[in-house]
């Protein structure tokens, strides 16, 4: 086959253009698996090595996808499915109860190129809702689609369905009686925030590929015990999961509430953007102020420069993030500076 | 009563205080109701007069209220109900279909001085979908309820309850036939978007009190003929409604997908708190991003010096606003300039 002038110029420019990027822009992903309290002294070695095991794999396989060329979306998008489809964290299999002892999970997942967004809330019987908040983004006009809606939108997009009760785990049950138990004495909430363990959880993923294009992704179970059809962070854009090209892709985890009115997402890349921060310095401080306001939680970050890092207030955060310096997995709040974030 | 003296120091640094702020400060409140494609040569001088009426009954009421020494918060509240209360705008009363022919309703209110919100998505049965916003603010720990859950929330809350077809209004019907007419062509998306019409509506105001302090109110009965659970950008905080008293507050009206995926309110104030830009400039600044972007509305902003302003990039928007210099009310794109805006 013969090239036209025109088609060799645009080979050219792909191959130039692509050439640039993967040597100045190196990708890279960082992957999270719920923040709270994470006491060293409760868990054994084995669970330890369990939760370790699932982190690698998850941030491992998004991050050989990016190497061989694939997009942030991409990996982002098989990093979280992983991250759900293991009963450790709380979203797709092991997703928390709410009050009435089913399970209703909330995703969203963004790319900075455009700005597009997909999210979806309370979906019973989708197995991977990362794939459902993809499929609206791809598929659809809208941004955030909710409840039985979504689930009709979701078979119309022939995504793989499950029964409610693929969700349950007999952990997850036993936190839901003790939620239960102590919400007796505050029947005016749809939800106990008291104890911080029950509402720990929550996936992401935030990637930067070689085209130096950012994205992010997030999946949740929610609160334990939830009720009212309350709804948290991650399917508000801008509040657990945020991606522009311009600064920078975040994905958080904690208090979804504190989250979503400290619009923490977006504006740690809005202190990128119009301040020149690092990435890292935003994000430190908007948790820093979230801690002050009586939120807790963190974040982990890339921004268009391929700078991979992480924030919490909290003891721990399962987290891990892999680019061209190797892999870093860790739970604990004593190991962050090991990772010389 | 004799007063004692810490009781007679503290009324006078209440009066102090006072004075101060309403001669430094001064109270204001600025209203929208929906922008869009408002076509001067379609409007007869009845109808426009009926829409002025309303929009200056709104601002007038929240104004009063500032004027005797009320909160923003209650201010913004009042205004939002007078526009929910009548057929003319698309929120309570006068909220447009759903593709089922029922009414989904969602609404959102925040206050900048503790950064504190509410809101509620897909609620069919509350008279006044703000105040069931502001319930969950001030009696609930989450930001964000929906549904059901939601209605039983505004059941425990006593508050006013109607019959879904109390929405039912003639010329919201026949709009849901045109728009049904029109989807047969595109049975893959969850609501025709082509025109403007039918995504026009929403309510909001914005208001500052003479304690400096900010708040923000919108409501809204989403798009005609929506379904698949479709949450547009009104209760997603930092979308459609932004309070934070470092910078301003924020109410818009349009094509809720971009507004949620801009991020619009709160990147409005992060302009404003981030690079020291004036309000106004920043909601230009936006708008105009977002019409490059491909999406169409306006917003409604007051500032933490008291300054009122607004931006849209459609036809029209009706809207109003109220300070100490008097009272504007308008329609129409041509207008905007006479405002001094």
């Amino acid at each position: 086959m013969k090239l036209t002038t025109l088609q060799a110029i645009t080979l050219s420019l792909i191959a130039a253009t692509a050439c640039y990027s993967s040597a100045s822009i190196p990708a890279g992903i960082v992957i999270h698996g719920g923040a709270g309290t994470i006491d060293r002294s409760k868990m054994t070695d084995e669970q330890q090595k369990n939760y370790e095991a699932v982190l690698a794999d998850a941030v491992n396989q998004g991050y050989e996808l990016l190497a061989a060329g694939g997009s942030s979306l991409d990996a982002v998008t098989l990093a979280v499915t992983v991250l759900e489809d293991s009963p450790l964290f709380n979203a797709g299999k092991g997703a928390v109860y709410t009050w009435d002892e089913t399970h209703e999970l909330d995703a969203a997942i963004m790319t900075g190129q455009d700005r597009n967004a997909g999210a979806v809330a309370s979906v019973t019987n989708v197995k991977n809702p990362i794939l459902l908040a993809r499929a609206v983004m791809e598929q659809s006009e809208h941004v955030m689609l909710t409840g039985k809606g979504a689930e009709q939108f979701a078979t119309a997009q022939k995504l793989e369905l499950v029964n409610n009760d693929y969700f349950n785990t007999e952990f997850r049950y036993e936190a839901l009686k003790r939620a239960k138990q102590a919400q007796q004495k505050l029947p005016h909430q749809a939800v106990i925030v008291a104890d911080p363990n029950w509402k720990m959880g929550t996936v992401g993923a935030v990637a930067i590929d070689n085209n130096g294009n950012l994205a992010a992704a997030t999946s949740t179970g929610g609160m334990t015990a939830k009720r009212w059809g309350r709804v948290g962070d991650v399917p508000v854009i801008g509040a657990g999961n945020f991606a522009d090209n311009s600064s920078c892709a975040v994905s958080g985890t904690g208090h979804g509430e504190y989250f979503i009115r400290y619009n923490v997402a977006a504006d740690i890349c809005a202190r990128v953007k119009y301040q020149g921060k690092s990435a890292a310095s935003a994000g430190r401080e908007v948790i820093q102020e979230l801690l002050q306001a009586g939120g807790t939680g963190g974040v982990i970050i890339v921004d268009n420069k391929g700078k991979l890092s992480w924030a919490f207030n909290t003891q721990g955060m399962y987290r891990a993030k892999r680019n061209h310096s190797g892999i870093v997995v860790e739970i604990f709040a004593d190991q962050i500076e090991k990772a010389g974030n």
